[in-house]
C-alpha cells in the first residue's frame, strides 16, 4: 500500500472557481479576446484585460501577480514563477494566453475553497496541522517526514511556527500534487514505488524547481 | 549505460580554494572561533567574524549573503538559500556555524575554479554550452533536454540567449550534481534506472526547491 493511497473518486481537474457577481456567457468576438474558453466569467476577462495593457494578448509574470494580487494581499513572485512555469504553453516564452489564464484562475478557485474549508481556527493562515489535512482532504496522504522538509523551507529561520499564507498554501499544495501526479504516473500498478530512469526522474523534478532573475 | 555514466577518478569532495595571501594556520582558541576546522584559511575566518557581528558563533542569511558577496558581485539570496540548506545542519533552524562556513567556502572556491576553466570566452557569465562542458568536465553527462529545461527557468523570459552569472552557474551546478548523487546512490548497479518509494523520492527532490519568505 502506497504512503500516497487514499485517493477520492472526486475528478480533480481544476473545478469552476466561486467568484462574486453572476452573468456568464460567451465572450463577444469583438473585445478581441475571442480565445477565451467558452462559459469563461466575465470577472476573469476583465481581470486579465485590465492587467493586458498593450492589447498584446499575453501577459508577463508582473502583469499576471497584479492580476492576483489584491489591495491587501499580494501574490508572492515565486509563486506566480512557479504557476506561470506550470500553466504557460510550453513551446512559449515566460508569458500566458486568455486559454491558459482562465484555467489558472479556475484551478486558484478550487485552491482557495480548500484554503478556506481547512483554515480551522479562521486564522487566514493554514498551519502545518491544517496543510495535512487539506491534502489528506483532497485525496494526498502526504507522510509527515515530507511535510516537515517542505514546512521547513517556509519559515524565516527563527524556528517559530510556520504558517503559510495563500500563496505559499497554493506553491506547498501544486508541489506536492504535482510531484505526487507525476509519481503515480509512473507507479501504475500503486504499489508505492517507481522505476525510473535518469532522464526521467530529472525531467519530473526540474519543473518544480523555480527559479527567476 | 547511464546517461551520466561518464564518471572521472577524481574525488569530488569540496577541494580547497584557491584564494589570495597565504599564511595558513592553526586558529587561536583565544579568537572564540575554535570550532574552525584545524587549518582553516585565515582569510575565511576574518570573513565569517566580519558578519557574525553579535559573535553568536552563526550567521543567517542575510549575514552569508554579505559574507559571499563583493562590491562588484552580490550573490543572489536564492542561491544564498539553497547554499544554506544543502550546508547547514539539519537540526539547526537556518543559520551555519564556522564548521559548515568553513566547508562551503572550500565548495565555492572549487566551483569558482571550474567557472573560470570553462567560461572559455571570458566573458564573465557561462552560457549553456559551457554549462554542458563543465558539467561534463566534471563527471556529470547531463542530457540537453534536461539542461535546457532547467536552463529556462534562469531566463528573464524574453527568449534571449541565457547567460549564467557566478551564483547562478553554483545554483545549477549545485541542483544538477545534487540530484544525479541522489538517483546515483539508488542505482547501485549503474544501470541508469532506479526503483525509488514515493517517500524516497519526495525526500531526494524536496531539498533542491528553493524558498524563502
Ligand atoms: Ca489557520
Ligand atoms: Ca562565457
Amino acid at each position: 500500500m502506497s504512503s500516497y493511497g487514499r485517493y477520492h473518486s472526486q475528478s480533480y481537474a481544476p473545478s469552476a472557481p466561486s467568484l462574486p457577481g453572476s452573468g456568464y456567457g460567451q465572450v463577444s468576438s469583438s473585445s478581441g479576446y475571442t480565445s477565451f474558453p467558452p462559459g469563461t466569467h466575465p470577472d476573469v476577462i476583465r481581470s486579465f484585460q485590465a492587467v493586458d495593457r498593450d492589447r498584446s494578448g499575453f501577459i508577463d509574470e508582473k502583469e499576471l501577480q497584479q492580476a492576483l494580487s489584491s489591495g491587501f494581499q499580494k501574490f508572492d513572485l515565486r509563486t506566480i514563477r512557479l504557476l506561470m512555469f506550470l500553466f504557460k504553453n510550453p513551446n512559449e516564452p515566460l508569458r500566458i494566453g486568455p486559454q491558459e489564464f482562465a484555467a489558472l484562475w479556475s484551478c486558484l478557485g478550487h485552491w482557495r475553497a480548500i484554503f478556506e474549508r481547512y483554515d480551522k481556527d479562521r486564522s487566514g493562515k493554514i498551519d502545518p496541522l491544517e496543510l495535512r489535512d487539506a491534502l489528506y482532504g483532497i485525496g494526498y496522504a502526504v507522510p509527515a517526514s515530507v511535510l516537515q522538509l517542505l514546512i521547513s523551507k517556509y519559515g524565516d529561520g527563527s524556528g517559530r511556527r510556520v504558517e503559510l499564507g495563500f500563496d505559499s498554501f497554493v506553491e506547498c499544495g501544486m508541489i506536492l500534487k504535482g510531484l505526487t501526479d507525476k509519481f503515480k504516473e509512473k507507479d501504475t500498478r500503486y504499489t508505492g514505488s517507481a522505476t525510473l530512469s535518469y532522464d526521467t526522474f530529472m525531467s519530473m523534478v526540474i519543473p518544480f524547481l523555480v527559479s527567476y532573475d
